[in-house]
């Protein structure tokens, strides 16, 4: 079986980090030799078309483009989505700004955004939160676009494959930001990277990119020891200038130690992983808040006025349990430094292991 | 800075099994070239000296023994303690088993394991839930025992090596069975093995032994990459013929998915993944249940007597995140296996990442 992606030119993938990416980390990395996506779940059709536009001033090198995946949207009680805003009124008076007569609803452009991604034919999709339908994904093949789907389990992995997906992205628990999961509840179901991938390359025939936890070099290696083509890191390239990272969220990156982030739906109603805050903390009971994608139509106001007024407190500071290992370096000198890492990784690992006597059976 | 652990013949150790662990599958896994060890936490301290008697009539290879740390014991009001036993009636009715009069209480016994360990001279002295005072620590080294702590979190690493401890065992999330933690509540700090070994080794100068979700082979090249000395599985040898496993566990064992396993504390009262059953579900409400080590005392009964009547839904099915990984095979035939399978799974990294263009800096 062949589990190579043909435009890898190596096993370093830039994860989409909706929020602190930007066109200019994704040209980048890009330039740097590692295959980089933009995260454009919250971009309106435009802004995408704007977004790659930018890329390729800054680069001819290929990169992808990263999506939610609609799923129906769960009707929801006006009364409901009046108390869930009405909780984050308290947040509004204290960053200073405006209550709503109405409260923020989602924006409904996701068929404007696949015709955004299929006019702009980046060299690979990639999605979460579910499976595109069958139009969708003939339309994506047609113009060319590799696909790569979300699992963070393994059945999840097994119906991406039967949907004729690419390949798979195989998120563990350890992954910043929101957890891709479709089948389960990513809050319930977290199975650690470690453990999911080699299940993953069991389960499909098609390439696996490993993604969640892998804060360095030695996580590249060790995912290509599982059976991994490839390895995707968002949460180590946060501290590069090229990333749209806001100062207070920077600084609760260089402070955070691995035990500090939590899983939470605070922000948007669906599973993330951050570093705990007051809004974690605050906002944990469900009852306080409204369902995904309600609840991130809500809090966008208050994300965005907290980056402004540096208030970490109010901010998604989406990070994975290796956050400890980023480094403020430029995202080039970060890609170089993976793979050099890496490479010494997995010859420390073959080297320890040549030498082991094997009894008979 | 050396990470040698002189008496290891091999990257390969066999985790203490409290339950399914026997003397004949530690045995079994030191003879066959791994560093093997015993759980006793719950042996009385003549059951400890009979069980290594056992072992050293089977083999004449170094092997280790395992404990939990006492903790300061919470004092418990008696209401409560008949409380949750009676809420455990029913399964003993359904079981067909007495109910008592006087709630079973925790053995006090730890002084005497301790004693029980320094007569007998392990190769190696492994334990959990804490750190054993000053004055065993050096008992334990007078005697020529090497000494391994269980950390969840970088800060506990931290804290064993500060307390003079030879080496770690960094335990991620996805191991099965208990969670070691003893700063913090193993249930609400869960940081995978990819996460956590590289940042544990970063943190301390002495050896890292990795345990969780190491399935197979190339488990075990992932994790040596990462920086670890050895790996640690435990699941892994759950369904070899040498372990005690019931039948019934070893049927669920077969049956499960990654996404099966859950945090409980239904059946101890302190964190340990395990697939999910009845009681996992029915007790997961801290109102029903005494905390540990009272409730553990309190559920054994039921555990002794499912077992016997093949009764999966109320064992504590101890089982990590890759469990699907496990076969039955003899104890040393899995550890040839895994010694081909980390070999081949290396190899195949460091290929993969030879070839790559460094680009400059």
């Amino acid at each position: 079986m062949n589990r190579q992606i043909p435009f890898l030119r190596s096993p370093i993938v830039l994860a989409p980090i909706a929020g602190p990416g930007t066109p200019e980390l994704t040209a980048a990395v890009a330039d740097a030799g590692a295959f980089a996506f933009l995260a454009s779940p919250y971009s309106a059709p435009d802004a995408i078309r704007r977004d790659v536009e930018r890329i390729r001033e800054l680069t001819d090198k290929p990169f992808g483009i990263n999506l939610f995946v609609e799923s129906e949207l769960q009707q929801i009680e006006d009364d409901v989505l009046h108390q869930a805003d009405a909780r984050l009124d308290t947040y509004r008076d204290e960053l200073g700004i405006a209550h709503h007569e109405r409260p923020a609803r989602p924006p409904a452009h996701y068929r404007e955004q696949i015709e955004a991604v299929l006019e702009a034919r980046p060299q690979a999709f990639s999605f979460t939160f579910g499976i595109p339908d069958a139009g969708t994904i003939a339309a994506l093949k047609e113009a060319g676009i590799y696909t790569i789907g979300t699992a963070t389990s393994v059945e999840e992995a097994r119906a991406l494959e039967e949907a004729g997906i690419d390949a798979v992205c195989a998120q563990g628990a350890e992954a910043g930001g929101h957890r891709g999961s479709f089948l389960n509840d990513g809050a319930n179901v977290l199975i650690g990277t470690l453990a999911l991938v080699p299940q993953v390359v069991d389960a499909v025939t098609i390439p696996v990119i490993a993604a969640g936890g892998i804060g360095d070099g030695r996580g590249v290696a060790a995912v290509l020891a599982l059976g991994a083509t490839a390895a995707q890191l968002g949460t180590a390239f946060l501290l590069a200038p090229e990333a749209g990272t806001s100062p207070a969220y920077r600084a609760a990156l260089i402070r955070a130690s691995a035990r500090d982030t939590v899983i939470t739906k605070a922000f948007s109603g669906k599973a993330a992983r951050g570093i705990a805050n007051r809004v974690t903390q605050e906002l944990s009971d469900e009852s306080l808040r409204a369902p995904y994608p309600y609840q991130n139509a809500l809090t966008r106001d208050i994300r965005n006025a907290a980056a402004k007024q540096d208030r970490a407190e109010y901010l998604s500071l989406w990070a994975g349990q290796a956050s400890a290992l980023a480094r403020e370096e430029r995202a080039a000198q970060i890609v170089r430094r993976l793979l050099i890492e890496a490479r010494e990784a997995s010859v420390q690992a073959a080297t320890a292991l040549e030498t082991i006597p094997i009894t008979q059976g």
